[in-house]
């Protein structure tokens, strides 16, 4: 890698779009891969609202084939994890030391883009955002930003800080993006978990927002017993999730803006849903170990249930 | 107990105006309590569409008060239970041996009608009834009719087959119900929950009809999975739910026609939903053994919320 690294942004919608953005603006040179966008944006290029400032970018690389892409240093995986069975036509070409970035929640994401360009090659992210797509090229960024991110290791071990994390890390850096530096990106995917597993899930099954949930005693005290639960998850795993996480998280929670999740945008709209990295393959890594996660599993059939059932209809 | 029984019915919609009425055509003396059909019922009489065959009581003993009605040998509760906390005011006057027949589904049921009138005259049914009340004094009778009945026991145990529950079988055999005496009511509630758990709660949750979940292989899995946690439950309690019942309930679920639950009618009209006796408290049950039922648990956590929800909107 050298200094300058080039970016590719693998889905250019509310997240791929937002990051890819920043980065542009900060002085990185970034390629975008879009789809349904890609004539608007090839033609007018990428405009984002934000709390941190409006700002526009005339002039974008855009791109419908991957293929046609130049080799890139940081492939950005932004899809949702539901379109990882696409990659292998979607991964840019990769300098000799490229590597790809899965900024992605749930677990397993990055196994599928580990096959296809090797294991020591793939580092991984989650984002904490609140951004929405609201026409062609043209994003809305509401709250939050930081990102943690790690080396992934085919093992599952801790990969560390490597010399290539700090460089992309440092890049984010300079367009403003706070990133944690994930010395465990396990850890920090069960983290992550002890929100997204009772908040996204619950948010759909119970059509509610965070506030309404927070109200209710039956809601919150089960989005408690759904936390602990994944700290077995995590336990199983090798890896401890503090006692205290679960009532930061639940304060945390209870302070922010009535909110509707991710997943419930999602259901709304019609989109799959992530269960599978979300609720499925928590379930089945801790089965592997034979840890029996009950709670989270009841939320897995039903959120397959009314995934299926919803696009159908 | 003499030799013709007079029954009173408190609650006289769906399930108690049904049952009350093939009593007293089939020539018992049946005296009815009602709330807002009082008016048109003491002046029409009640109305019963059925597959058996329809007819009409122009003429029926209507009371809007319980402390207006004779003594009665069998006062059938057929409240929803979560009147019960009402029972005192709605409760008629027993002859000497007079009972209380609490004709409820979940577990826990006769606890307040025992408390009242001695728990050694209460008796609990569970009825396997596909029954609307479609207008005032007016029943709209579908499919299935059986009641399962027993004795009940302060100290949960088996209360076996008496001389009082034999009498009132054969009143509702000669109205053409059938009763399976149940030697265990607790027993027979359980085997009861290996339906109910799973079909009421996840058709509200899903917003489905049986055939939905049956044909999906998410939902099914997770009847399964409840059900086999009601036989733990069952277990906790000292009661043998056979391993082949599962599979029986199943077979019997998927070759119905496709069924809206009563909990899910309930749901639908903005009643409130038996949540507690038909999840609370078999959780409840198995917890005080130090057994843990947690995909009922999470099941009773969101009927709480979603009752809750449904009331306020």
């Amino acid at each position: 890698m050298g200094a300058d690294l080039r970016y590719a942004v693998i889905g250019t919608g509310a997240l791929g779009g937002f990051y890819g953005a920043r980065l542009q603006r900060a002085g990185a040179e970034v390629h975008y891969l879009l789809r349904s966008d890609y004539d608007h944006v090839k033609e007018n290029g990428l405009a984002v609202e934000s709390p941190d400032g409006n700002f526009t970018l005339p002039e974008v690389y855009a791109y419908s084939d991957a293929q046609k892409m130049p080799p890139c240093d940081v492939a950005i995986v932004a899809l949702k994890t539901t379109q990882n069975h696409l990659l292998s036509s979607v991964l840019p070409p990769l300098t000799e030391t490229g590597v790809v970035l899965v900024l992605q929640n749930g677990l397993g994401v990055e196994a599928q883009a580990a096959e296809l360009v090797g294991s020591d090659r793939v580092l991984g992210g989650l984002c904490f955002l609140c951004s929405n797509k609201v026409g062609p090229g043209h994003i809305r960024h509401l709250d939050y930003k930081k990102i943690a991110m790690g080396e992934y290791r085919a093992d599952q071990s801790a990969g560390g800080v490597t010399e290539r994390l700090e460089a992309i890390a440092q890049d984010f850096e300079r367009a403003d993006i706070p990133i944690e530096r994930a010395e465990d990106l396990v850890l920090a995917r069960w983290k992550k978990l002890m929100w997204n597993i009772p908040f996204n899930g619950l948010s759909v099954i119970l059509n509610a927002t965070t506030d309404a949930m927070m109200s209710d005693d039956n809601a919150r005290t089960l989005a408690e017993i759904l936390m602990e639960e994944v700290r077995q998850g995590a336990s199983s795993q090798g890896r401890t999730v503090p006692a205290a996480f679960t009532q930061t998280m639940l304060d945390h929670t209870a302070a922010m803006k009535p909110y509707r999740t991710s997943m419930k945008i999602d259901y709304d709209e019609r989109r799959p849903l992530e269960v599978e990295a979300m609720y499925g393959a928590p379930v089945r890594a801790a089965q592997a170990q034979g840890v029996v996660l009950p709670h989270i599993e009841t939320l897995y059939h039903q959120l397959k249930f009314l995934d299926q059932q919803n696009r159908q209809g």
